[in-house]
């Protein structure tokens, strides 16, 4: 164990180095990273056990800095931990540079981005749970912010680590009373905290944050707690060691004035340093066993069972598809907010007990939570209705700019769900999943594409998102055809076709039907069932535009942001009209088939549109 | 106050209607009802008061059924009080009906749709604090599920209730121990909730939920507790009163069959009936002050007071906009999230602390809180980072859906702020708020149409959503000048444009930068600044690829969901090429202005766009 002094010489250069760095870049939160130094240095010179040259090793212990804003500090500590070296930090919030002014996974040693607050905790949640996964005995630690435990998804993340035992994972909150714009609510009081994280089953504890002896006892109890996480609460001052910024309103996100302000405070610092200190601190190696190393590659799998003409839901063959995933590769995990009797994820639990984790009706932890387990190997799949995947979406933001991958299931989209009426209808999970960066997104129509491309799902990189429907559809594919990211499927063509209808999901059975019936009276068309939103199969689409425009897209989702806006994005340079079918209006409860006609996606509202089109381009009202 | 025997012949009539409607419906959740029907006869009948000729009068106790799948207990409850025959119960789920399968404000009983859990809370939390701003004695009761209490948003409207001291404010949670899947995380053992709900501030009661005596003497105590909420812990039987299914697994959202389990179960509630007991009992009409009336309009504002070229930033125009509104029209209130001096509503908070309402960082709570105030006639403007709204998406959705007035502001739009990094830059905003259905969506560039258009969505009806940016950016429109939901501005139009370049926000600037630049080697565009993403202008931008074309679009988005998006969705169906600069990739820190140009959209990125199209037409490299 390093001596108190030589660690308050480390807590003092990490402070020199956040003031440094933040006033050469003009921006940044230095007051933020000063009321942590002694809680990083302890945690990274004395508590924590890590290879300091490998960020990314199995059985380093992990911290997630959730009070993202501090990152100046946290890139401070590992420089001088020895990674890379300290003029770097001049380089934050550079152009060029991984510094960036909130911490990303492009840096080695961060598995998550944070910068959201109140999500680090989520993460540390999954990544505790990994480490049971692994078999491995490194410990994980969480730096809050007491501002950011106003937000709800701390409390989630309390309970789900509450409820799993999750003791080697520790949480540090910064109390330094201050947040952004005000005190916080509590400010320098940490009866509330304390009596909020006992009752959400934790054990806490309250220390001095600028006492490294406190703050070093505090993480000693928690490494011989067991049974449940802890939360240590450490007292601070924004500011702290700075004189005329320390405690003071007004200093959030405000660098020292390099001309006179950062000398003044540089110089206070350094007169802060303990002269004879300063011998050589090196992080201690993990020392556990160590853990399973993860495969790299999964099992081929078997074909699909399914025979063409099964009524089956994609939904249901979700489940039976992620079962069979599950079976071939151990990384493969699942996650559930209390709807798996809904979204078939059931199927998994029953066969991996170890592997499923409920966050009960919490859709921000299971999201976060699956977050820390990509960010350690494992491949998790979080699923709920699509509707409440909305609950979670600064969570799915956070996870693409992290690049997880986080495989993402949403069912019940869409009017199709019926009687339970518009709050359980996801009918923008697309426009939301579309705008998650380089997120796949996936939306089947049968059971044997619902299984081929959740494998696929699994082994592309980054998130990813498949859409699921409730009412059963019969399987059109045979248990040998293929699919990729980024296809399509071409179900109907002929020589003559008078337009293009691209559909998804359930809307590719009323564009089939509203093939059949326009063949009846002669008139045929093309019918794309486009199964892949994103990335989109551009040159299908721009080849069944020129040969059979204008297109016509059927979905079941608003016209904002859904299957119309990625079809017109693929084909828009080309001048290929598109046309829309898609709800329209707040829906309401009702049968699937009337609510489909009544808010315009049914087979007979196809047939109206290509009519219409037909009638308009020959300036009659008679078809072919 | 009636008897307990009649309130309990009326928990039992509860029962048999919740029972019937879900079986004639064929689905629904009629344990859910079950559970909760003593609570709900002790409310509707004992404890509050209020007009069940007119739900909506103002000094009426309010109701927040947060369960929103216990519907049917709802609608039978306002059935009995008298609002419409009892036999319209038998028409829930159905499409021609308003009894829908979830509460929404189509029933005049119900203030804002829930079936999302977790909400309920949060919009009780904003109904009480409407009720301080009007001056009315009316109380809120807010019932919730034992599983929904999991999720976060709960428990920031927990501290946002303890902070304000609403003692007006009683939630009951309905704690029958069984979710959708499985028992929940503490099945009957009321101790983990009370004491979580004590450690957030609030007076806790435990009691039996299915003795009357119990839940009244709760109610009593709630009413004359003083200075902070309270929140009533009832133990019930999911399906209590039905034998069998009562308490038991795998029950949830299943009716009764029609032919045989039903009758079984009427057969058992109608003997539960206690024979004389059923004397008239009606609820007690609200008898405190009248609160003050709200006005229906407001006085005009003072036109802008900026001139052309100042330099202010559109968040900051926001800021002062708000306060002119404020002075204006008492109805208008607004929300922070711990940003305020950001996003420049603390301009109003110094104005109107009475009217500001801090959530402190919990945004879900804040656009909760908002729905709340809005559904009881205040106009209320949420407002934080744009990025951080994503945490309320679900509440967005719900606001939607509930059709609110709902005024939210996102600041800090997309890449143009800088330093801090993706974690902070909206990109996905403005596809989000596209989806929530008939939402108002702007997007100003100066400060002179951010005053004029926050004045016309606070008049437009519906939620609405104002994106802001962080730079400074030139005042280009004059005092006078007028806009339109549902307008846009051509700033240049020539008659030889080669193309037409949109923009919106930081962007306008960049092509009108770019229009300059083409226009000194001899090449004009049309430039138009699409401040109304939603409704948008379709004639103006179908003229203009008509007579310009093609259209390049520019964002400070991903190219999904946003304004290139909208543009193409306007211009689709004509077969206009659509051309897209948006932000391609996952951004990093950097200068506003090295991030504009590496992600795509700066002026010289327009230029070359144009250039490319010149070249692409012309066959050759060269201009004009």
């Amino acid at each position: 164990m390093p001596s108190i002094p030589s660690l308050a010489n480390i807590a003092t250069r990490l402070r020199i180095d956040s003031v440094r760095s933040t006033s050469e870049a003009g921006s940044g939160h230095p007051t933020t990273c000063l009321s942590a130094a002694e809680i990083v240095a302890a945690l990274f010179f004395a508590e924590m056990r890590y290879d300091p040259r490998d960020p990314q090793r199995a059985d380093n212990d992990r911290f997630v800095l959730s009070k993202g804003h501090a990152a100046p500090i946290l890139y401070a500590a590992w420089a001088e931990a020895g990674l890379f070296p300290r003029e770097d930090l001049l380089k934050l919030r550079k152009i060029d540079s991984d510094l960036e002014g909130h911490p990303t996974p492009r840096l080695p040693f961060v598995d998550v981005a944070t910068g959201s607050l109140g999500q680090g905790l989520c993460a540390g949640v999954g990544i505790a749970l990994n480490a049971r996964r692994i078999g491995s005995a490194h410990r994980t630690y969480v730096l809050l912010g007491d501002g950011e435990s106003a937000e709800g998804a701390v409390w989630e993340a309390a309970q789900m680590a509450s409820f799993f035992g999750l003791d080697s994972l520790c949480g540090i909150t910064d109390v330094n009373g201050l947040g952004q714009s005000r005190a916080t609510a509590f400010g320098h009081d940490l009866g509330p905290l304390e009596t909020r994280w006992r009752a959400f089953g934790w054990h806490a504890i309250a220390v001095d944050g600028h006492d490294l002896g406190q703050v070093l006892a505090a993480l000693d109890a928690a490494r011989h707690t067991a049974g449940r996480p802890t939360m240590i609460l450490a007292r601070t001052l924004k500011g702290k060691g700075v004189s005329f910024i320390e405690g003071k309103e007004g200093w959030h996100g405000k660098p020292l004035k390099k001309a006179d302000e950062m000398p003044r405070a540089l110089a206070e610092l350094e007169a802060q340093l303990l002269a004879g200190a300063d011998v050589p601190v090196a992080p201690r190696l993990p020392d556990g066993p160590a853990p399973t190393p993860d495969p790299s590659t999964r099992e081929p799998l078997p074909a699909p069972a399914y025979a063409i003409g099964d009524q089956v839901a994609t939904r249901e063959a979700y489940g039976a598809a992620l079962l069979k995933l599950g079976r071939a590769d151990r990384r493969v995990v699942a996650l559930d907010a209390d709807v798996k009797n809904s979204t078939y994820s059931e199927k998994f639990e029953q066969a991996f007990p170890d592997r499923f984790f409920q966050s009960f009706i919490a859709e921000q932890t299971m999201i976060g939570a699956a977050m820390g387990l990509a960010s350690r190997g494992a491949i998790p799949f979080p699923s709920t209705f699509a509707c409440f995947l909305t609950r979670a979406y600064d969570f799915l933001r956070m996870a693409g700019i992290s690049r997880l991958d986080v495989k993402v299931a949403g069912s019940h989209a869409g009017v199709s769900i019926g009687e339970d009426g518009p709050s359980q209808m996801a009918l923008e999970d697309l426009a939301m999943m579309r705008a998650v960066p380089d997120c796949t997104v996936i939306y089947p129509c049968d059971g044997v594409s619902t299984e081929r491309l959740l494998a696929l799902m699994a082994d592309t990189p980054g998130p990813a998102y498949m859409r699921t429907s409730r009412p059963k559809t019969p399987v059109i594919y045979g248990p040998d055809e293929t699919f990729a990211i980024g296809g399509c499927k071409v179900l109907r063509r002929g020589d003559r076709d008078v337009a293009t209808v691209v559909g998804a999901g359930v809307t590719v059975f009323e564009a089939l039907k509203a093939h059949d019936a326009l063949a009846r009276e002669g008139v045929t068309i093309r019918v794309i069932d486009l199964y892949s939103l994103q990335p989109v199969d551009a040159e299908t689409l721009v080849r069944a535009g020129r040969e059979a425009g204008p297109i016509i897209t059927v979905e079941d989702h608003y016209p904002e942001g859904g299957l119309g806006d990625a079809v017109a994005g693929a084909v828009g340079p080309h001048g290929i009209p598109v046309h829309r079918l898609a709800v329209r209006e707040i829906p309401r409860s009702g049968s699937p088939e009337e609510l489909l006609d009544r808010f315009g996606i049914s087979a007979a509202r196809i047939v109206s549109a290509v009519d219409e089109l037909i009638a308009g381009r020959s300036g009659g009202r008679s078809r072919a």
